[in-house]
């Protein structure tokens, strides 16, 4: 009995046919989301022909289901009236997010051609900031005013509630639509029909429109009691709604960039499994090539100490294991002041308070490690070579506990993401000026 | 005119003078935030003092804005009755996971005496494993039934909402407890009074009680249409429901846990900024050491080829920076790929198609890197350094991606954590395997 083809299989059948009946039948028998993960493993190409074969309305579930990094690539396979009718019918907020991933020259042109971009508020949130807030928000919500009865207010999110994208907290504005409190539906549908809003509603939060879309994220996220932050203008009217599910997005992809970073690569756009190879060498081949420059101004500077290095030889035994923990030393207090800095647990303003604690924790960490330094080099390489190792250890720290403090604070002063920053800088500072340190005391100790 | 007295000094007056009414009169003027603010700064000791001096209600109103590492500090300053009476009033999953927090000797005294801890859903809760998602539920919640009508069913949120902890998501279940699928109370609300629940029900998604929590709570965050999680028993019966912020809290722990290890520290238990010196010296010392541990071992390395060394010093220059590539390649491996176990995008099984793309990735990246080397290094130290830089990098390019990438899938066999795991063993790892390469590579290149 001969094997079933796969669905796969067959499907390649009809395209190879150019049957394009047959493949339009075969698709419409699965699920959306069968369907998209199907389309997920094709060519760009095939990925496209495919794509244009299933009815509108499915088009479009099975688009929102793709990464945004597929989303671009069918994009730009699509024609111009496929664009745009797919864009059309895209919320505001995912309009925007996905013309801000998209390449500049084809997000340019489809801003100015497709028609729901130059109106309403799509374009006016187009106008806010890149990375703010306000090209994040869903700009169609529900609202309720203070003065009302529970009852009144249950009764227009019934009616209009279909259109926002959320409804679990409601924020409750004056009629010029400045914020006045927030109602949860939870506290809707459990409070007396009778009472009115005011007597519910907790006080206001929210976020302005050019705030840092990321900052505005992690205010949402870390209050426990509201599901959806409102974000106000310049003149503290409600314009829009951060939700839940956008702030987790944003926090989430942020992190992956922080975490990739702080490890020396980019991060990867697809799911590691799928990225390819050439795909996965590129997030990491920059980085790589800064850190290698790193390495080579330690050659320079090793070179300089070439005769005394002639003289001890013992003295390049150290090499490694000094700029390690130097560079250990740095990265970890880089690593904990831009945590502190996401999580808003400190300011650029700390950086002298932040310079002091790191350089006694540096100290105090150096004088841990240079003790056990000392102890060791001296029992195998005499006392000489352990001073050299003590005294370079307990220099080494606190110079690279403090730069590494310092670091992230200067980055985000400068406007420049702290973990793309710290790291290469770190690296190369704390390796330079570790190995200048140590060939110092060695010429001052052992008097070479 | 003498300046006046701050809140703190006059508290302290108060509490040295031994004039406890007039300390409690003060702290009944402040609100709730301002008081936990207030008592967050003060010495357990103190802390104490002035939490026992509050009424019942707001001071687990108080109790509850700390973190956790301030909740347990004062539990440990308590008396046990104190200590009893804020248990019981604390909702089940609260009390597990505090219980979890506590030193070990505290927790197993605590729940021997506390009878909150012996009865009920607080004794099956502790019954599950450590980091299970079953620790970490909350088991109260409110359920529909799929043949009641969408009015019934939100008459009985209205009626029993308010013991539940999260309502946004009602489970809908079977009478035999089974979980036939979820409704939103958006759905609720919007949907004609008159229709079944289930023609507004989706699929039911779950997590069982003995999985981790951090799957669970990631399963849930990556739900667009589910706020919280059904946890069900072996039988699938319906046990409790993971709401969207303890997700999000636990996600957030082992994010906070994940970036300290990767930068070769403990996570802090409370922000950076009140963090002790000591305290902040305590999370990296043990990393630090063991980093070091593996700097010796480079020392040892570079002392068998102490006589390759003594004949061409130049080959010492070399030493960080390649040293310092081969631990950003295996870092990078490392990071993504513990990333991707993380994401739940690459699994233990999935080990021979990592090693495979790691060592074409680390291939790739070296052939770039030598070539670079081999260029730089020849014009400046001659042909043969040339060549001896090149194929090392080549070589140790391609270990340490390998070794990075496959680690954090062997941490995760043996039931580590990849980040504790894999930075220390490939540092050692990467550092020792490439000093040996360089060597073995000179000798025959340069004939020494």
């Amino acid at each position: 009995m001969p094997a079933m083809p796969s669905f796969t299989e067959s499907i390649e059948v009809a395209l190879d046919a150019n049957d394009l009946g047959s493949a339009r039948t075969q698709l419409s028998g699965l699920d959306v989301d069968a369907l998209s993960e199907h389309l997920d493993h094709q060519s760009p190409r095939t990925r496209a022909v495919l794509f244009r074969l299933l009815p509108k309305a499915r088009a479009l579930d099975v688009f929102e289901r793709f990464d945004t990094a597929v989303q671009s690539e069918l994009i730009v396979e699509l024609s111009d009236d496929d664009t745009a009718s797919l864009f059309d019918r895209l919320p505001p907020d995912e309009r925007v997010e996905l013309i801000d991933e998209l390449p500049a020259k084809v997000a340019k042109r489809i801003v100015q051609t497709v028609p729901s971009f130059s109106r309403g508020v799509t374009a006016t949130m187009l106008g806010y900031p890149q990375d703010s807030v306000g090209r994040r928000m869903g700009p169609e919500y529900v609202h309720a005013f203070p003065d009302e009865t529970v009852a009144q207010a249950l009764d227009r999110v019934k009616r209009l509630g279909g259109q926002a994208e959320e409804i679990y907290t409601i924020p409750v504005t004056e009629r010029s639509r400045t914020l006045a409190g927030l109602i949860s539906l939870r506290a809707l549908v459990l409070a007396p029909e009778g009472d009115p809003v005011s007597a519910h509603m907790i006080d206001p939060v929210s976020a302005r429109v050019d705030d840092e879309a990321e900052l505005a994220a992690r205010r949402l996220l870390d209050e426990e009691e509201i599901s959806a932050l409102p974000i106000v203008d310049t003149e503290d009217r409600l314009v829009g709604m951060l939700g839940g599910d956008d702030a987790h997005r944003i926090v989430e992809a942020e992190d992956r960039e922080d975490a990739a970073r702080a490890g020396g690569a980019e991060p990867l756009s697809r799911p590691y499994l799928l990225t390819s190879v050439l795909g996965v060498a590129r997030s990491r081949v920059v980085w790589l090539l800064v850190l290698a420059v790193s390495g080579v101004l330690t050659v320079n500077v090793l070179d300089i100490f070439q005769a005394t290095l002639e003289q001890r030889v013992a003295l390049s035994l150290f090499i490694p294991l000094l700029t390690g923990i130097g560079g250990n030393t740095g990265s970890q207090a880089a690593t904990t002041v831009t945590r502190a800095l996401a999580m808003d647990e400190a300011q650029v303003r700390d950086i002298g308070h932040v310079a002091f604690k790191e350089a006694r924790t540096g100290l105090l960490l150096g004088a841990i490690l240079g003790l056990l330094g000392f102890a060791v080099a001296s029992i195998v390489f005499g006392l000489d070579m352990g001073l050299v190792i003590g005294i370079t250890l307990i220099g080494v720290c606190t110079i690279a506990a403090t730069v590494g403090g310092v670091m992230p604070l200067v980055a985000k002063t400068i406007r420049v993401d702290p973990a793309v920053f710290s790291t290469p800088f770190i690296s190369t500072f704390c390796d330079a000026t570790g190995l200048i340190l140590y060939f110092m005391v060695a010429k001052l100790v052992l008097g070479i």
